[in-house]
């Protein structure tokens, strides 16, 4: 349609689908053409369908366009996203467009630039529906209709007194439930008992609020009850992924790191990771040390060696699913501290069951190569040992890192592999002395 | 307060606190005290504040109730809970219960209960405002009016032919801004372009179109585009969370269980974890024969034994970050199968980096303890081989797993240490070989 330059068809286009499945069409077009094809929408419009697209394309759409299209786009771009566009923006292209707001919107920018990333501030967006007590349900419909298209979600209204403090919320719910009551006063109709979040708060409590209360979104407010905005339920989903993301990177042994895996910097990255890698080297290195230390018996019975990275893998994967386990199932809210003894005789039987399962294979296996089945036992009881301290290992580390307030996901499973490489070491050349003699 | 039987203050306690919070100041009580505290509260209020406790309370306070209370509580509870409530009750009290439900009830939760478990069908709730196209605004509002009560949500009109399929969906918000021309109809306000899901769907696939499209619900229709019910925000997210959650188990190498980690049983557990752990067993296996394969380079230059553990540790726990950060990213939609090459040149100069500055260490380490600098140098070559080898299989099997349509996490880091360990000591061993002579 580009090609052919047919306007009206590209106007229709702009308009006919829903905004989230017109960027979803134009994906496979260059930037430059979802731009040009952006022309043909409304100002608002454009704004809503160049919302679908990731950060990413956003800049690359606009890095060379003049500040004065940049700022016309912005203008259109609900509160909290066009921060996050704008803190992605070059600096000095932030400085030509800002002068070209109208300055009440600079100023919400600004002011929502200054929270720091993670918090509620951050997240939050000022474009809020703030009534006022004495208003009746007829006044507050009047109110509504003239905002609502402004507003990213109508579906609270916020109580303020003159003074801005939040009083109390109403549904538009309970609104339209009471359409039959127009005279009554949103001060009769609002709940005072407000779940909401201080600007500094951590989005991950305020994510957690606003599962717990099953809420479509959460008023934020400062120390005073000033209510300074809302943070809708699209960014708690982002928050939640974001949250469990790092989780995972942490079992992982990486630093977790707010950029896209593609964009981070190279460096960065080699750090995030190099950091624990060699943290988790100086752990593998007594494994060496305590080799050398048993020189003399591996060096009489050379199968031992043999079996020595069976042992500690072994160790270490049933040593990373439990980590991994007790890690997501603390994060989830399933297991509490408190719960430690019965994770711990759970863990105990499990383990129990796994380590005689594989011991009973590595009998088999090393009847072949030892000298006798006597020796071969060194195998198995070793297995069985190494697998409960894995395991023991994997359950109790989170759960003590949690209540010495780290956290748990930082005991990765790496560093429970690399406590069981020791000890499983140390138990295979004790069993073997103690059977070879 | 109940000791006291202070029925006025528990009346006003179960009313005055939002259900949520009412629920919170309950944890603490037992599940007896908890039940005689919500005696005080209204049916409705007494389902929505039971809402909140998490089901293994709810189906301990419902265990010794009468069928006819539990009855009368579940006909105030949301259509979609209720269901997985029930899901959770024991199969005789079930036959008890249903049958003293109405009868549109009983069909209802019938109806739901026979979609299986992960489907949108499943998730979804039958409460939803269904309206007829012809309805003028203010008409529509009088509708809502009626119904809004009794409804989860009613944020989104969906509007319905006289055969109830799905004609298009109206939002509250655009009704409330269209106040002003009360006699425009729906047909003329709805958006026709409407993200549903189908019955049958994948919640994945579900969620994944809710958090694009950033929706408060999403309408479920059969193949007939017939519209069946709605799924809420608050699942969706519940949703993430359990799909996250197993992702970060599978690439523990556990499979992924419905149950809570302290309610799973411990046969079903171990036989998740021991299906893992037999086949990296065997894996490691390899390993053994490897080692015995090299016997006499290990007899000869016994030292080349003590930094075994180390070196495997190095690829296994290099391989395990990049399949997480690869892994983490296509579940993200970060990276897509066709960024191969741009991960693996990253990754490249990503591995060089770690293991360059690992192998250093190791060289002082090494200096140590070989013969000769010369024979030392077996380890640093040894060590930046395998890390690198362990960061490229790391980053290309978990997007071959997903290129061949299998679930990327499944490759999971167990087992790209596993095939790393075995690469390892080979390399290692040749290295050795090619120096030593």
């Amino acid at each position: 349609m580009l090609a052919l330059s047919q306007d009206l068809e590209l106007r229709e286009f702009c308009t006919a689908l829903n905004a989230g499945r017109t960027a979803e069409f134009m994906e496979g077009l260059d930037d430059a053409d979802v731009w040009r094809v952006l022309q043909f929408a409304e100002p608002e419009r454009r704004a809503e369908i160049f919302g679908y697209f990731d950060e990413d394309r956003q800049l690359a759409m606009l890095a060379d366009e003049p500040a004065a299209e940049t700022a016309r786009l912005i203008e259109e771009i609900p509160a909290d996203d066009r921060v996050d566009l704008i803190q992605g923006l070059p600096t000095q292209a932030v400085d030509e467009i800002l002068p070209l707001l109208p300055t009440s919107e600079r100023r919400d920018i600004e002011r929502l630039r200054s929270y720091p990333e993670g918090t509620a501030g951050a997240l939050m967006t000022t474009e809020v529906a703030k009534l006022a007590e004495k208003l009746t349900v007829s006044e507050a419909f009047d109110e509504l209709a003239a905002i609502a298209r402004d507003l990213e979600t109508i579906y609270y209204l916020y109580i303020v007194d003159d003074n801005n403090l939040l009083r109390g919320i109403v549904s538009t719910r309970q609104l339209v439930s009471s359409l039959k009551h127009k005279s009554r006063t949103l001060g009769e109709l609002m709940e005072t008992d407000v779940v909401a979040a201080l600007a500094g708060e951590d989005q991950e409590s305020v994510a957690e609020k606003v599962e717990r209360f099953n809420l479509l979104a959460i008023p934020v407010i400062d120390s005073g009850r000033q209510m300074l905005g809302i943070i809708t339920h699209d960014d708690v989903i982002d928050v939640v992924r974001e949250e469990l993301t790092e989780d995972a990177q942490r079992i992982a042994a990486v630093e977790p790191f707010d950029d896209d895996f593609l964009r981070i910097g190279l460096f960065t990255l080699s750090y995030k990771r190099g950091l624990w890698l060699t943290i988790l080297f100086f752990a593998a290195l007594l494994t060496a040390f305590a080799l050398r230390h048993y020189e003399s018996e591996l060096a009489v019975n050379a199968w031992l060696v043999w079996f020595i990275p069976l042992i500690i893998s072994s160790g270490g994967n049933s040593g990373s699913q439990s980590a991994t386990l007790v890690i997501t199932a603390m994060t989830g809210g399933e297991v509490e501290l408190s719960d430690l003894p019965k994770v711990l005789s759970r863990e105990l039987r499990v383990a129990f069951m796994l380590g005689g399962f594989l011991a009973a294979f590595g009998f088999l296996v090393a009847l072949f190569v030892a000298p006798s089945a006597v020796a071969a036992m060194v195998i198995p009881i070793t297995l069985l040992g190494v697998i409960m301290c894995g395991c023991l290992c994997g359950v109790t580390l989170p759960i003590l890192f949690k209540r010495l307030g780290l956290d748990p996901a930082l005991m990765s499973n790496p560093f429970v592999a690399g406590i069981v490489d020791i000890l499983g070491i140390v138990i295979y050349i004790n069993v073997a002395r103690l059977i070879l003699g």
